[in-house]
């Protein structure tokens, strides 16, 4: 199992997290962005405020690496904002990662995004044309910009007339010299929690980030809503209302830690059932289940108990792959050396497998494991997918294959099993999907499930995909 | 859950991977000790022989760490063996690291090592007051030494002989210019397998790391066997016989991947029948099982099966922690934070929680999670152990405490169980432990059972513990 | 002779190099950075030009430090411009060094400035105040904002326009996607040559950046010259004309290379005419001449060839001291290590010594000399300076030392000689000294001499000083 | 002036240093070091004993960069010996570091050494042959395992019976757990002086190191005697002695810094006497003299005190060429691209320069300096060599070329010059040089100048320069 595999997933881009009234901010948000990892390996940042300063430090790596005492040490102040990045290709650099800080009229300002706004081509271009100039390809830097060309007398005016222009997705942070502020787009595609520790506020783009740093769980940001937290506590706002709301169902489906819960559900067991709604739609005959490590291991572990089919550990994930390690050359991997996933012999030689995975993106990871199992004594493999075909691809923040390379927005489901080499392919329903949230009226829920069915909830601009504000 | 979190298990102190005769050898080595690197996450090393020269590479860290593609380039020629070491503290240099290499009168020699020799302080000793001079502190040195000092006509002979003054536990591999040589201790204490790739021979601690190159498994290595591998192809002589045989239980019970098949059992099948075990042995009413991440939810997922209580996903271990992780102060670990394991509230809150554990060694770890479940809402917490107490040390290679900081050897069940907090708590008898592993009668089995029994397989020095070589 | 030593000199911040039309940009404009080193040790940087494309890398340390092969190679284009700082202390970080960066209206713009602006404080506010956000606290920003907002129809013309309101010291690079724009300040307070290499033109600091690559010397960058390199080729504009030229005499004093010709003038030759001016006016009975190396070496050649005392090696300076070496403890100090300098005793004992220096800034260094001089023999100590006495700080992108510090701002030469413990000490006249740079006409001559007079060229702002952008 | 400029010298191959009794003995190690740094620039390393217990640290590159302060710190202990490291090709890694570090049956031994082993090979291949083991290719390890296996009753015993078996030239450190031994080679061919510090003994291989320290000269150590330093002061004893004493006339050509003091000549003296003779045995019309910097600016000074001619800074070496450097490709040197030396064209243009060099190895380097010469306007180039053709190799721990690479060994003066391209030149008789060193009897001096005449003080083995301990 090669390289491909590992990019065979989509991507989340970012996890953020903030406090505000704590002198152990900085510790912190180290600690909270650790737990947000997973939605970002490749840059990390902590922007600080003490008094009128700002501290910052950010790079590229992991939360471990990117940070050590000594430098945790100069980020003083009681209020932090920090950011993991996940980048697609091309513009991976230091000073597009987050939090970005900047100086302007009000003091210092710093800023961290996670999602993806689908006009900031087009106002960076309108900027531009103003005279303003800028320093990274980020569309964060585009709302730094209109927040401080704003001219009305607060800060929070100046915020909620800059998100007015803006559209898209975001759950978005901004640190100024005297607060906090948290806004969470009017659909709610980008997920946002609310918490306290010991009498300060904290926000994050998961629950695990509270349980991490053993602070209480409040409630999740309303989309649309502006959190303000400063000196005087917290106020909230309504900043905008949309018709529709829109939660990402990958979040659930694939993104999210098992034990975050996003907007009342808990990831886990959402996926157990779906795990659970799959074996009722698509049940089969077999001796064992497995599942694809990490993220449908739990999806496997409720179709299992609903057929009463044994789950095994049936393929194993090697945790040592990190960012430095050197991939097999194409002749090694031609000679079978495989790397991130290992097919466990004595589990499925000569059983019938039900194999469960979450999504199917491509397909090339996917029958790649098929056949290691088939190599591994499987005599019947059944693909299982606990989520819908893959048929459109995302502009909320996703880094996303181009819709030509989703396999199954070409090809059906009967190709799709003939390409992989399962012996049968099954995916859960959008309805039972839909359930699995907590959803029944299916013609007015609270999801984005346009990568399944093409239905944005905003609107998307022709030349959006084309320039992606790399320059 | 605070750092000793990470270090309150055993620690397995080595896995070594040999190859010879493939053009790809140090790069196959690579693959072979990455599969490997739950054996030992401190050090990395490998050397290779081309002609008459040897090249190696150590240092540490990760394998993915210690070499990039500059170095693997260097490592050139057919044969090499690798290394990956945990260590004890101390002497955590990387001149410690292994495989260690030396000129000798036959050219150059490279020796890799798991396991523990009893009596290489006397040795070390003996070898100092004949004139010898040492570079470390690794009684692989020792070997060293005595191959070079035997005057015997051929490498074989001269490794034979030094063999048979030396005592505990190893699988050894030694590279010369011109063969391969792999031993297991007469008691089989560690494990060590035998596999062939396109016509070369390779050995490695674990099945895995043929699973990962694609190499096909042949057999494992015989306690008190020597198997030399040179251009003539393979040949195995028998230096030495035990009365009996002791394979080390904590391999099947938590160092070996599940993946793995050791002396002809799957590594997570093992487990899970011990889980299954224990559910007969100690059932107890109860809404969910879960088990402790990663090693104990083989056992766990047996638990479940046996009983019908549903298995879930109750703990989450973040993966990202890696070596330069700043661990939080005592004040932020007494404030709650937790990074290694989080429990999922959703999961726990309002049930009765069957909790599996592979073991118990001073109980810290297991009071904290228990502490860590009730907080999450638990109602009930009963700690099932699917192996027996430990009450003895080990003096075979594995990293342990000191005997008088083994809960069991002190405390009776119930005081443990006082300790930790647990509404009951049982361990997996001795006979089911074994009985696991295939054990039918219970007088002559092959296992080594000593940090249970205190019934070493070998001699153990007076002095062993205290000097352990640490000059 | 401990840290102070290192530090108790002024420092030029800057130096810079531009060159157009060669495939080569990207190294020659590294091998042109790395011969003016000297200007700057603390980050370096380069941007290139490759179409509409930007490329640019920076980061703290030496050229040689911050560029390795793989990072050149990326550096791709046939224009490019590179900077290396020295950075006062507080905002010297990655942020901050040069070249700055930016995308605007006109495509992508990269600046790099040796200097200071005097004004750039006040714009700065009126900036943010109109909306503009800040990325770093350098004044090279504030230009880059300038220009994005000018109206007018060519780059060029914003950048005239954006220079008619900053006030101070500049040498200007600005590359855009098709053109390198050159500016000296109106009055030609820090250099800049232009040269031509192969056929490209290339602008520099300093002359030795030509000789360094092979590159021919042209002409010095006229004082409110503006150069336009471009596909078409060179042309000149006037954007300014100053009555009164004011080169930094501290180029020749102490700045400069002693290779490099600064308008007109070789630094070495203008330097050693300085000594035989000072031996003219100071002459005194000794046995040896020694300079404090390296910058004195020139004036104490010419003092000793213009009195006919043997000039000797008396001062050796260790040339490893790195960034990374640590500093002897205040302890170790008092005991007697001393690093930087040490003093030939064989030479010195029982000599009388005409120790020359180029400049005294607080004093203390010389002390140090002085009494190491004598702990190695000397019997007396005659200090000659071979410039006036520093009585005024700079404002021109010198890092000084306040006023208060500077020991002839507030002492006698007589205080002086007795606080430096000299027997003897004279500093040149400034009539000498101007003489030595081919002064004839005092009243009416071309260089800045502000820290010897207070006669500052431009107009100075009160909170300038006090505010200095550390924001 | 391309890379090999900077190889086309003799390299000293180490600087040792040791003291014993302070308890900042580390710390002055590393201040000593760093002041003969010149003597090797590649690794450097530090042992400490601190009661039975000797801590050791060694790595790649220069003083500063090997150690830093939390290193430091761990080196606790009053006695310390130290090394810099110069290394041939081939086997520069960091296990042939110094000091070596080895346990023994007397506990712990650290060996430093300056100089090479002639019969190192021999003694290798015997102890093999007995059934030693080698970690190292360095001579040094071939005393240390000699050491180990005496029988004799004391270390310094030892030690005087291993070094009555080897043969050549070294200034040899060992620590031991309770004292400090230096031994200088029978013939003297390295320095080695004695010092003190508060109260404790120091040596090193130059004073220079002392005045750094500010440590008091004793005298220098004598060939053929030890010196023993322990808590009851210090000892001499004469292990050896030699018809002839040989001190290598390299460490005044070219090796030593300028302030050291070597047997009781200051260096800077010793090579601006050279100078003076030179001028004196050939002199020329011209009209300035200029040395190559830096070890040959005291013989120009010299030659121009003696003629008259006026000595200027005609040649400019930057001193920021570090490791890690990128050297210009062929193409670009070719284009014209020089960076170590630059000529200055205002010094040299229309005149007549007599340029002084200490040695001539292969000529490369000074053919190209003289083209530099006159490509910046030089009409005559009077080449000056303050030394004696080089005609052989030397085999005391000087890195030098093949035989057949010293252009002396196979053309000319008449030949050499006109490779090299100069006007006229010269050398230096081996009268003159020897004068300089003050000897007055030429057939009984106590100087080494085989790399001159060929006539080596010890016995020298037919294959030593093909073997060279390199497997």
């Amino acid at each position: 199992m090669h390289h491909e595999m590992m990019s065979d997933k989509w991507h989340e881009e970012c996890g953020v997290f903030g406090i505000f009234g704590h002198d152990k901010a900085a510790e912190l948000t180290y600690y909270g962005l650790y737990a947000l990892q997973h939605r970002g390996q490749e840059s990390a940042g902590i922007a600080t405020v003490e008094g009128r300063k700002m501290h910052h430090h950010k790079g590229m790596g992991l939360v471990s690496e990117v940070f050590n005492e000594d430098v945790l040490e100069t980020l003083k102040g009681n209020a932090a904002i920090g950011h993991v990045r996940y980048s697609t290709t091309g513009d991976s650099s230091v000073a597009n990662a987050q939090p970005l800080t900047f100086g302007f009229q009000r003091g210092n300002m710093a800023l961290a995004h996670n999602g993806n706004l689908t006009n900031a081509y087009q106002i960076h271009g309108r900027l531009e044309r103003q005279g303003s100039i800028f320093q990274t390809t980020s569309d964060t830097e585009v709302v730094a910009h209109l927040i401080a060309k704003s001219g009305l007398p607060t800060l929070e005016e100046n915020v909620k007339e800059s998100l007015s222009v803006v559209k898209g997705a975001y759950a978005f942070l901004i640190l100024s010299d005297d607060k906090l502020l948290a806004m969470r787009d009017p659909h709610g595609l980008r997920p946002m929690a609310l918490g306290q520790f010991e009498g300060a506020y904290v926000v994050a783009s998961e629950t695990c980030a509270f349980d991490t740093i053993g602070a209480e769980y409040i409630r999740d940001v309303e989309p649309g809503e502006m959190l303000i937290i400063d000196k005087d506590g917290l106020r909230s706002e309504r900043f905008a209302t949309a018709s529709r709301k829109a939660l990402c169902t990958f979040e659930y489906i694939y993104f999210a830690r098992p034990d975050s819960d996003i907007d009342g559900f808990n990831v886990h067991s959402v996926r157990k059932k779906m795990g659970k709604l799959l074996a009722k739609e698509h049940p089969v005959e077999a001796d064992v289940v497995i599942g694809v490590p990490e993220s449908s291991i739990s999806a496997a572990i409720g179709y299992a108990e609903e057929t009463g089919i044994p789950y095994e550990i049936g393929l194993i994930k090697n945790k040592y792959i990190g960012r430095t390690f050197i991939q097999p050359s194409q002749e090694l991997r031609e000679r079978g050396v495989k790397l991130k996933l290992s097919a466990v012999r004595k589990i499925v030689e000569g059983k019938r497998v039900v194999l469960i995975d979450d999504s199917i993106v491509r397909g090339t990871t996917s029958r790649r494991i098929v056949e290691m199992l088939r190599d591994a004594g499987a005599t019947e493999v059944h693909l299982r997918i606990s989520s819908p075909p893959v048929t459109h691809g995302c502009y909320y923040g996703i880094d996303t294959s181009a819709r030509e390379e989703l396999i199954a927005a070409t090809k059906s489901v009967g190709e799709i099993r003939e390409y992989i080499g399962a012996d049968t392919l099954s995916y859960l329903s959008e309805e039972a999907m839909l359930r699995a949230f907590g959803v029944e009226d299916f013609s007015n829920h609270k999801y984005c499930n346009a990568c399944f069915t093409g239905q944005y909830p905003t609107e998307i601009y022709e030349d959006l995909e084309k320039h992606m504000l790399e320059r």
